[in-house]
Formats: structure tokens, sequence, C-alpha cells
């Protein structure tokens, strides 16, 4: 069975505008991510991921942009779960490097300091600047970092602050306490772009896959052999429980390979003929 | 090179009491699971993982009990970084069924409720059902579910609810308002007894290694092939990239193996050579 796909010519160009639908609210990271990826588009807000997937699917929205791993806390299993049941395709892949300042309403010293708001994972990412606090500061978590930064800038309580991003700080009208908050300067996380078509544009060179393999010893051996065979790389390996089925995986797998090679895409219909589930979710450009 | 291990005797048992590290406070998962694992143990609770990890390291506590996966959420990133760091080893692992109820102080109705508070994962595993809650009806994510139910045990507000288990509605006096409120009954959590020592006890089928592995084809699949040469079932395969290096990764690799079989053993002082790091985190009973 060919594995659905739509090579695209050779002059053909990432598109720089249309409707992107995005979970969150303006300045949270996915709209960042949407803006790098769209100079020109125009980012369209839903509270869940499903919901960003329904826009895409339903033709509402041309484009989706979504979070699908982040080198501290992993893959973002939501979307995973997402992309393995709704048919949409990864056309393209952003990697943006999270950066968190501590930011309050002007004229707020850190001596005033009283609660600071933030996304749990943002002050996870921030705990060793944290800990250095005053035990009368409140840590208190947000449903992301935009929410908490909205929240600050329209608070009339003194004292408060939020952990976000410096464009948040700009787009809010917060200045910053403290721009160095975080443990680590290596912090990022990955956006793909999604699509109902499954489009590749010339340069490709990821592929992603969801695979189930059979429970039994050897399974994965011959499917990384097929890679080793090619002398492909792998860029991500995972195993997944299948939920409700006990000691049973899928595994999300990305290789470093172009499907207009049409060894890789032999290579792809083989084995999608040796696994009981076989998603071909995109060949794309990472940038 | 030796890999460091502790074999014990045919008739030893795991044990019931000690002094257990926990993360969070009474009656948060970590503490269940602790139960489960040592009937007659005494909990001590620290603010963070970190601390717990301590605790064993410097024998204030005799074991830690730490979450290590959940099936929708994945790893716990910040518990393996730890695993790779502390040297500490795993002698256990418990699965704890995850069960979400909402609950509020006696005499509280649904007609009146105005707040729901829960730990954020919590709040995404009862997606559907938080959807279907009236407008007016706030969602407020706190640090964990215990801490939750204590919050609305203790406050003055009327209509205050919480989302946590059946257990900390006992524990902290509040009744149940409704006992089906997650989104899928499969929702389990994986905790791991952490000790000093790498002691394995009469039975162990599971061994759970970090690896890092050279970043070129066919590198992994020299291991895997290791692993199905000797008939062995993988129980989990997950890369994880290196913070501040680009495309490495580690891989976290559970089997379904006995290190008191001499052939696995030297199958694993093969890995242990040919890895540029290689991690035995332990060899223990999963129940």
């Amino acid at each position: 069975m060919a594995i659905e796909m739509k090579l695209l010519d050779n002059p053909e160009a990432f598109p720089v505008s249309g409707r992107i639908a995005c979970q969150g609210i303006k300045g949270a990271y996915s709209y960042f991510a949407a803006q790098k990826m769209f100079p020109q588009g125009k980012e369209i807000f839903f509270k869940t991921f499903d919901a960003v997937f329904e826009a895409v699917k339903s033709g509402m929205c041309d484009y989706g942009v979504v979070p699908i791993e982040n080198n501290s806390y992993g893959s973002v299993k939501a979307v995973y779960g997402l992309l393995e049941r709704e048919h949409v395709y990864i056309i393209r892949s952003e990697r943006l490097l999270i950066c968190h300042q501590l930011m309050a309403r002007p004229g707020t010293e850190m001596k005033d300091l009283t609660a600071v708001y933030s996304h749990e994972q943002a002050l996870g990412q921030c705990s060793g600047y944290i800990k250095g606090l005053s035990d009368n500061v409140r840590v208190i978590p947000s449903l992301n970092t935009a929410v908490a930064a909205r929240y600050v800038a329209e608070s009339k309580e003194a004292g408060e602050a939020a952990i976000a991003s410096p464009e948040c700080a700009a787009l809010y009208g917060l200045v910053p306490l403290n721009k160095h908050v975080q443990d680590s300067d290596n912090n990022y996380t990955r956006f793909v772009c999604l699509s109902r078509e499954p489009l590749i544009y010339p340069g490709a060179n990821r592929i992603s896959l969801i695979l189930s393999i059979a429970h039994k010893p050897g399974s994965l051996y011959g499917i990384l052999g097929k890679f080793a065979d090619l002398g492909i790389n792998m860029l991500k390996l995972e195993s997944s429980p299948i939920v409700g089925r006990d000691f049973e995986f899928n595994f999300y797998i990305d290789i470093e390979a172009q499907a207009a090679n049409e060894k890789v895409r032999k290579m792809l219909e083989e084995i999608q003929v040796s696994c009981p589930e076989f998603i071909f979710l995109g060949n794309y450009t990472e940038t």
C-alpha cells in the first residue's frame, strides 16, 4: 500500500502567510513559534490542542502550530495522541529557545516582591532562582506564562511579578526585574506546523512516524536494521504505552531521511507492511 | 569493569518498614505508593525530588519513593535526571492506578460550585468532565492534588471543590460530589523505590539502564541485537536529548531480564564497554 504523501516541486517555497491555529493566548510561546514560521500569518487562538487540530481538519484555519517536545520535559503526549488519531500532517518544525525573565509592572522593585506567577514548567525551570527568593514570596502556578504576565499587568496588588518571555513583557507593558532566572540556558521547545495535506517541501530531511510493534524480542530490532542498512540516523525513538493494553507500545520515531529518495519510500512501505499500526506523520525541514 | 550489584539470597524478603522519603504532603499519590510498598514504614515529606534523593544518599532516610512515569504524561524527566547524577538504585517498582474524584466540604452541592482546584495533570486528565461544568466555575491549578484537597478543606469560601484521590477525601474530611470525573480509566503512574545500595531481591525481572550511544547509524541497533540474541523483551526505550549537546541522546532502557543470570550480566558488561556512558539503575520486581 502506497504511503500518502505529496512531494512538491523544486522551486516551491514554504508559505509565509495564512490563518494559523494556536493554543493559548497572544504572547504564549506557540504564538512566537507561529510568527517565526509565518511572518505574515494571522494567529487564531484556541483553548485546547483538540480545538487546534479540529480547526486544521475542518479548514477553518490553513495551518496549526503546536509544541511537540521540550528538551527538559520530553514529548507532549497530548499532541502525539492527536497526531495518532486525527490524520493531519507535519510540514515543518521550528525549535524555539525558551528564555524566561522575572517581570513586573513599572515601579515595582525586588524588595517589594510578594508573589511570583508562572506556568508550572517555567517555575520548575527556574527552581534554583526561586529558592533564593525570600520565604515571604508566594509562588503561584498559572495556566501558561502569557496568562501569568497578563494577570500581573492587569492586577492592582503591589509586589506581584511573572516569569515569562521577554516578548511577553513588551506585549503586556511589564519591565524585567531579572533577566537571568532559568537554571539552564539550553532550554528549547520544538514546535510543529500542521496541515491537512501531506505536503513535502524541497529539502525536507526529517521523517516522523508512529508505529505499533509486536511485543516480542527482536521486533524493533528488525526495523532499526532497515535504517542501519540505508545508513539512516535516528533523531528520536520513544516507546509510549498504549492505553488499555498492558505492555504494548507505540513507538514515536524520527529519522534523518528524505522521502524524495525512492529507497527511503520503499523502506517505509516495508515497515508499513510489517507493523500492526503505521502512521506517516510527515517529512519536513527543521529550522 | 564489573557492574556494581548485590544479589540477595533466596529467602530474603523485601522490607516492610523504614524511614521513607516522599515528595509532597500526606495524601499525595507518592504517599500511597510508599504505603503500599512499606505497610509499616514511616513517611517523611520533602518539598522537592532533589531533597528526596539527598535524604536517601545521606542515610537520613532508608528509602525514597518517587514517580518515574505516567501512561498519559510519559517519563518524569526530573527523576531520570537525578537517577543519572545521584548514584542511587531502584530496588522495587509499584504501579498505582490513579483515580480522581471531585470533592468538597460536607454540605456543598453541585449547583453551588464556583471553583475547582487540582494539579494541572489531574485537570488535564479530567478535561472532558471539566468542559461540561458551568462557565462560571473557575478552574485553578495547584501544586498537587493533596494540596488542592487540603486547601479546599481549610478554605472558608463557599462552593469550592478539589479533584483528588478518594483517599485524600477521607484524609481531609471532604465528601465526593462526583466519583467518575476522569476521561480514561486506564491512568496509572509507576513509582520506584530508591536505595543507596544496588540490592537485587529474588525474582527481580526488570532491569533499568541509562545509556549514551554514539550518534551514528546502527549504534543502537547493535545494542538491541544483544537483547534479541538472548530473547530479551524490551519494556521501555526512550531517547532523551542531552542538555547542551545538539542531537546527542541518552537512552532510558528497561528490559525483562534477571541479573542473577550470568549470560545477562555478561551482556550488560559488553554494553558497558561499548557505550560512552552506562548507568545500571537496578534490577527489581514490578508489582
